[in-house]
């Protein structure tokens, strides 16, 4: 049972998904559904024995292309309505102990041909408004399968963090004639504080305005608005600066970093976004080697985050972290 | 050092606070900065042998009355501002290992009483836009001190989490000529299977859009828009349903249920606010008794939350739980 189900109070959906209560919990890794299916082995999600990456449905969405109706009638003020949509599964690599950190540059390369693709024939669906590519890593931060992998949703409305920064983009184009992140990618590569790691058509960098310690944004230097529209040694360089970033994160603390990785592209719902640049977000929620940030009092019921570090005291952390060319 | 920073994306301030990181981490019992200072124990926070409810300023602010001028200079598409307003500390009682839900109603009507006043107090001060009165509960939700505490932050500018509501909030008004929350109260006690207990003057019930398994919120059926506007029947009828609905969360899994209160009041700022209604907002993070709700990839990284229950099912058992007469 799956629904959509709206909040007049901060105009936004909540999805509800009672099946996913029962989803499969850090299942011990010889029945760990996204490894290959072996000889000697039970079946998995992926019926072959060898795969390099691996795209499929999600077994428990959150969002389907034909969802149940809901299960509840909405009101004016509360409308209701099916939960449309995709929720997908990307297995990085067969290797269940591997990680972003440890896979080539070409299997790297792989994810991010995968992800363009899954973008552009799941925005292309009627009623997708957004194709959202994102990865939970770690433990720390809830997932529920360590096997390294990452996720597609397909919403059926602009989500809320999208909303704000799309209003950004339309405001910034039409008072300043520019993309934003364009200009913001102007002044970080001329202050250089902040700035990570780069490569001919990626830059990295801590944001001037972090909201979590070690959080680090990946831009290209182009204004593009979708992994689709990357030319291949755009994607070659993304790939590469991706194993590079992940690397330091793993390197900073000894240990492999939990984090989200979160694919911030354009909308696919028809409007008018040209003023949009794709972009990459990675929040880490270590503030220490052993403490964690929480999004409590003041980030979840007001909004405010506060970041006990400074952004560029983080960046030049991470930036001299030496860990080798990408292999 | 301490500072705002504006984040031009998302169109709100991060506040860093770097003196935080050195904060107190769950200090064992005899070290507890919030107890009272005895004869033979190491002074405290709180200079006396006894006490009912404390207020007194956080040893480690994120906002100041007197803040130092900023780390950095900012630039015309990142500003940068002072961290001004403030940060207190509010003790509910000397007993270390008392909560919400053990304190007796007397006390929790003290603390109403102190929110209200301190409310008044900070928001009449020159430059503060909100007050927030908030309780991070248990170290699943990142406490820092286990002995029972709330926190009261007095912002320069409307949290983004009430730009949301305010304008919400006046969007209804100019459309419906009413308020959005007496609309949904009036709603919800037509309806009748969200509503969790409720009593003369307040209603306490899951939302229709709620997005944590257990979430609550508390609503006086009076329009009101800050704590001090409350009658004292009304502080009372407070004090009481916060009572029952901590022991109901207690008694749910039979244990000290983590939480994040949040108390959402009318801005502060002189701006046009009559549509807001005054309202308390509960989210415990368990989604079973034994699984935590994670703001992962979808939250943190889209802001489309992802409930895996249904409101009426959480509603319901709440409800049914009997916890007595609050005492």
């Amino acid at each position: 049972m799956s629904e959509r189900r709206w909040n007049p109070v901060l105009s936004e959906w909540t999805i509800t998904a009672t099946h996913r209560q029962d989803r499969t919990f850090l299942p011990p890794k010889e029945f760990c559904p996204l490894c290959p299916t072996r000889g000697d082995g039970p079946p998995t999600e992926i019926s072959r024995a060898d795969f390099e990456v691996a795209v499929f449905d999600n077994r428990f969405p959150s969002l389907e292309l034909s969802p149940d109706p809901p299960s509840i009638e909405g009101t004016a003020l509360t409308p209701v309505e099916p939960s449309y949509g995709a929720c997908e599964v990307v297995v990085y690599t067969p290797d269940h102990d591997a990680s972003m950190g440890t896979i080539p540059v070409r299997r790297i390369r792989q994810l991010v041909e995968v992800w363009a693709h899954r973008t552009l024939i799941l925005g292309a669906l009627d009623g997708i408004a957004y194709v959202y590519v994102f990865e939970n890593r770690g433990e720390a931060i809830g997932v529920t399968l360590n096997h390294p992998h990452g996720q597609i949703y397909a919403y059926p409305a602009i989500p809320p963090v999208l909303v704000r920064e799309t209003a950004s983009a339309r405001a910034h184009l039409e008072r300043a004639g520019s993309c934003l992140w364009c200009g913001l990618l102007e002044q970080e590569l001329a202050d250089g504080r902040r700035i990570v790691a780069q490569n001919a058509s990626w830059v990295a960098g801590v944001p001037f305005f972090a909201r979590w310690p070690y959080e680090v944004h990946l831009q290209p230097r182009r204004h593009v608005g979708w992994l689709h529209e990357l030319a291949p040694a755009e994607a070659d360089d993304l790939a590469r600066l991706l194993s590079t970033l992940v690397r330091k994160y793993d390197a900073l603390f000894g240990f492999t970093l939990p984090y989200i990785m979160a694919t911030h592209q354009r909308p696919t719902d028809g409007g008018e976004h040209d003023g949009y640049h794709l972009h990459f977000e990675f929040y880490p929620p270590h503030r220490t080697e052993s403490k964690l940030k929480y999004l409590a009092g003041s980030e979840a019921g007001a909004g405010a985050f506060i970041n006990d570090t400074l952004p560029e005291t983080t960046a030049e952390r991470l930036r001299g972290l030496e860990v080798g060319k990408p292999g």
